[in-house]
Formats: C-alpha cells, structure tokens, sequence
C-alpha cells in the first residue's frame, strides 16, 4: 500500500479500550482498519499467528521494548525510535536487517490519534529502513497499568557476507571511530521531561544506520572489528563493557569526541557527564588501524556519518579501562553508569 | 547450564529499580548474575545486541506480549506461558520452534524473589519445549506505569518439510479436531482474579504443543490444512475469522465439544460462553476428512492430546458463519466476542 492512501486509516472509537486488547470483534477492527492497512504486505496478509520467511544462511536476531516518555519528542517519537532501535541492533551485527515484528502494549483510554499517529510512523521509518513488518500483536493493559503505549519490536537480517564481526577479534593499536555527534537523543527526552523543561531546539538523533552500516561492510568488511551503538548508559557504559569483555584497554581523546554546541551546553547546565547520555542515530566502530582513514573517509561521505571522526584506540596496557585524555592533557579513568540518570529514554 | 544450578541465582537487591534499566553496572549485574545465568548458550554468551543463527529455507516467525494478572496462577506463571504462547504460535505456523527473544518490561519495586522465579520458570518451560533463548531486553518503567512485569517474546523455528498449512487449502467437508478440552486457561486466570475469587481448582492448560504438532507432520503432512490456537477471544472467535477469512461454513457440535467438569460449572455460575474463553494449551486442527480418524487416534495417544475430539466439520452452505447445534438438536449462531470479557488473560 502506497504512503499515500495512510490517511485513510481511521477507527469508529476516539479511545482505545480494554476491548481492542480481547482477541475478538474489536481486535480485529483495530487491526483490519489500522494496522493491516498501514504495513499491508504478502507476509502480513495472510493475518496468521506468525509470518514466514525464506532464509539462507547466518541471520541476526535483535529485539528491544520500547518505553521512552514522553512518546512524542523533538526529532521524533517511540515509534519511530522502536524501528530504528531494533534495525539499528540488528545492523550493529554485521547484517543487513529485512523484517522486523511488532508488537504493542497499550494503556486503556489511549487517545486513537495518537496511536494512529505512532502507526504512521512506524510505517515511514519502516519503508525508509527498507524494512517489512511480517508480523505482531496488540494488548490492552487497564488505566493506570501502563503508560500509553509500550512498543516491542524484534528484527531478522542476513548477515553480511563480508561481515566478521566480534569483540573477540580487536586488536591492541585498532582504532575507534564514532559516526557523528554524542549525547544528542538523550539530552533532546530530557529537555523535554516533565520538571526538566528548559529551552531547547536539541532534536533527538533516531535514525536508522542500516545503509551506512551496509556500505562499510561492503568496502572495508573484515576490517570491522565491532560495531555498536551507544543508546542506554551512553558511551561509557557501552566501552567500559567492551573494555572488560575483550580484556584490553580503551584510551579516548576529550577533543576529538563530536558534540553539538547546544547538547554541551545542556550537559553542562544539568551537570550531566556527555559520556553517560543516550544516542540513537550514531554508533562505535572498532577498525583495524590500517583501514582507520578510509573507513572513516566513506563514513564522513554518507549522509548518516557526517560528523564522523576517530576519537581512541585499543591498547593492550590497562586491560579492561578506559581512559580519557582531556583537552588540557590530564587523563581521567573513564567509569560506567553506576544508577540511573533519567530513566525511559528508550 | 545444568537447571541444578538455578539455585544460584540471586540479586544484590531486593527489589527491581530504575538503575536496573539504566544499560549502567545495575543492569549488567542483573543480566550477569541472572539472565546470562539462567539461560547460558553460545548465542547469549556472546552478550551483543543481537544473536547470530544458522538458517535453511522457509522459517516461521511469531511474536507475543504478555500482560497476564496475576503473574502468578494455578497451573503457571506468566513467565512460563511467555514460553508456550510464542511457541505454540511458531507450531500452529507448521514450524519446528527453535529460538526465542525475550524482553522484559519490569515495573520499578518488582519483587527480586518473583523475578528470579519467573527466570526460572522460562529458562524450564524453555527446556522443555527445546527452544533456546538467544537474546533479549530489559526495561524498568517508574512504579505506577506499569504492572509488574509484561514479557514479550518472539520465536523462530524452521517450517516443517511437510507443513502446508494455509487457511485457503481448507475444503467442504473438512473435518475439525481440538486437541483437549477447551476454555480452561481462562477459567483458572479468573477465579483468581481479584474480586472474581471464587473456589475452584482449575488449573491454567498452559503447555507446549510443538512436539504434538510435529508428529502430527511427521505423519500426515499436507493433510493438515491449518492449526490454529483459541487463546484470546476463545473458540468462537477464533472459527468466526477462519470461516470469514476462507468464505465457508463451520459446523460444531455441542455434545462434542471437550470441556472439564468444573470448567463448565464456573463457567455456568459466572454467566459465560465457554466458546468465549481462552485456552492455552490446547488447539484446532482443520484436516482432510480422509485421514481424520488416523489424526485424531496419533493426537489421543500423545500426552498433549489426550482429550482430543472430532468436533464439526466445514461446509459450503452458510459462507462465513459458525453454526453450532446444540445438544438438544437445535441450531444456533456462533459469533465472535464482541467486547471484552476479562482482560489480560494472556
């Protein structure tokens, strides 16, 4: 079904109720007049309890729930966020992601515009992902037992051909490349909480990476240690993890960390460390040295890697650390999220 | 990981917190001293943002949220159900479950003790089933926005060389066979339900139904038309979309029909259609007529099965509908659940 014809979907109730949720009459008026409609394909027409695929060889599996609050932000809302944050993980694995399932929780008196609203732009991200909802499923929790909508999402993709990716394969000298800007969805839910508001025009980053993604494995594809976002606990939750898993050292460079002028200021006027706040639209690669300036070349070339630049490297003294060079040259230890900065950011 | 072990699994802390969706050291203790405990395999061990299989030709894909209160019921929890339902759904595709994602939704305050059990609850209905758990999430909402726990997961497992299951290879004079007595999972969720409580010891018939369904391949393949499961909305609901779905007729027979002494009394005593209440562990098998005896004797002589009944037939007269003729010889309509009766029941 072309996007156009996406303003005809429409409900005869204003609310959704504990009705839509019953496996009955009601249920399949939401799902024939809403979201069959929207994401119509050959999979999902079958309305079936499942869909199936045909597949050949090594696929990814990654699945997120989503819960970000408030569900529509600057730059975005959780639909969107719940495609891009599952096609993103599933890229993250060295494939190339194809379908994804669908799944809602949805709090009773949920306004219908709204949800249609979210269905839209599950469907755009979705189309501009190239990828195809197959199949899903819809529950209705009681006022007050959950929070307007939860969203899970769960992706397929065939892996790379040329993709070998694993923290077990990083080096002592790899370099570590960032594909633009930190902290910027992070910084744009909290601008916009409740009891936070402040004056911002700080857009969330949510975005899908899966083409940018595609194109380095393409080129460049065993060179490609390791790929991974920095959405919950920010980048230093995200390296402190590899740095203990694979038993070596991270050291990072303050200076070459991409950030918007606006997100630094926010971070400063909060007292919130840049290092610990979310991104959706960027992600980490681990590169062999030798590739490092190409890689990061094609990167700066793609519309989703513009401000992409190499900010660290592996070494292999102080295994498990990450250290930070400051721009006045001191060094600081670098520490994972100890609790909870400002939760439901995703 | 031997289920011996399962004793080990134990948290710092009493209770469920905000920091423990972080993606901070709170949440890498729980998936450390918990979940990757739990369900330890190649693919979790691995810890990436998604998992890596090998695959081969047609796969089944299906998705479920769980949102079942209590948590905790006669005759399971919603931990082990979260296993059945997504595996159930992957076998009424014709598929042969093999892999599971599995996303957690906690509310903030949720008691350490009743998570841990229902880990342990999943990673045995998993074992049972055969089915892997290869990658996952956790999200924490703040008290109040959500209800202790909802659970998706979604499932994967390769079609069944011989399945040919599609609601449009069912013909005239199909014969219909539920595996066991229906409308049982429903009754034990109510008459636990917090001002419902009445005396009864219904038991949930939440099970899994892929080993009964892949015999049932083995031996009769593409005799075997469509399964399908009567959870939410119940049987009527169920063979009202099929018959709307295929444009032929479905006769029941009251008499027929399998149900549990004490269910019907409940059912009697609360007013309800049990046509209307949702099983978990049982399912409608649309056959050739020619092999139905030999299908119903293979499903009566297998545990899952044992309560398995011809119960009606498909018609080319009344396209569309569901006529059921009752015990006494009258006919009357079947139409689907138009509101909702109890919800989350699933």
């Amino acid at each position: 079904m072309a996007m156009k014809s996406m303003s005809d979907l429409k409900s005869d109730y204003n609310n959704i109720n504990l009705g839509h949720g019953s496996g009955g009459v009601m249920t399949r008026e939401l799902l024939d007049n809403i979201i069959f409609k929207a994401f119509s394909n050959t999979f999902l027409d079958k309305k079936h309890d499942g869909a199936i695929i045909s597949t050949q060889g090594a696929m990814a599996i990654s699945t997120d729930s989503f819960v970000v609050s408030p569900i529509f932000f600057k730059g975005g809302d959780i639909g969107q966020l719940a495609v891009h944050g599952t096609v993103n993980d599933v890229a993250m694995c060295g494939a190339i992601p194809e379908y994804l399932s669908l799944s809602f929780i949805v709090e009773e008196g949920m306004d219908m515009k709204d949800f249609i609203k979210i269905v839209k732009s599950i469907k755009e991200a979705a189309d501009k992902s190239d990828v195809k909802i197959i199949t899903g499923d819809t529950k209705v929790v009681e006022r007050g037992k959950g929070d307007k909508i939860f969203i899970n999402t769960t992706g397929f993709g065939r892996v790379h051909p040329n993709a070998n990716i694993s923290a077990d394969l990083i080096r002592n000298g790899d370099k570590i490349i960032v594909s633009g800007p930190i902290a910027q969805h992070g910084m744009a839910i909290m601008s916009q909480r409740e009891g936070l508001e402040f004056e911002s025009n700080i857009e969330s980053d949510s975005t899908n990476l899966n083409f940018l993604v595609e194109s380095m494995l393409d080129e460049f594809g065993k060179d490609i240690r390791l790929l991974r976002d920095p959405t919950r606990g920010g980048m230093a939750s995200v390296l402190c993890e590899i740095a203990d898993d694979m038993k070596l050292g991270i050291r990072l460079r303050e200076g070459d960390l991409p950030m918007n002028k606006q997100v630094a200021a926010a971070c400063e006027m909060l007292g919130l460390d840049p290092l610990f706040v979310a991104s959706e639209g960027i992600f980490l690669a681990f590169v062999h040295p030798d590739s490092a300036d190409d890689i990061l070349h094609l990167m700066s070339n793609h519309e989703k890697g513009g401000g992409a630049a190499i900010i660290g490297e592996v070494e292999s003294s102080h295994p498990g650390r990450v250290v930070m060079e400051s721009r006045i040259g001191g060094k600081r230890m670098v520490t994972p999220l100890l609790g909870e900065q400002l939760p439901r950011i995703c």
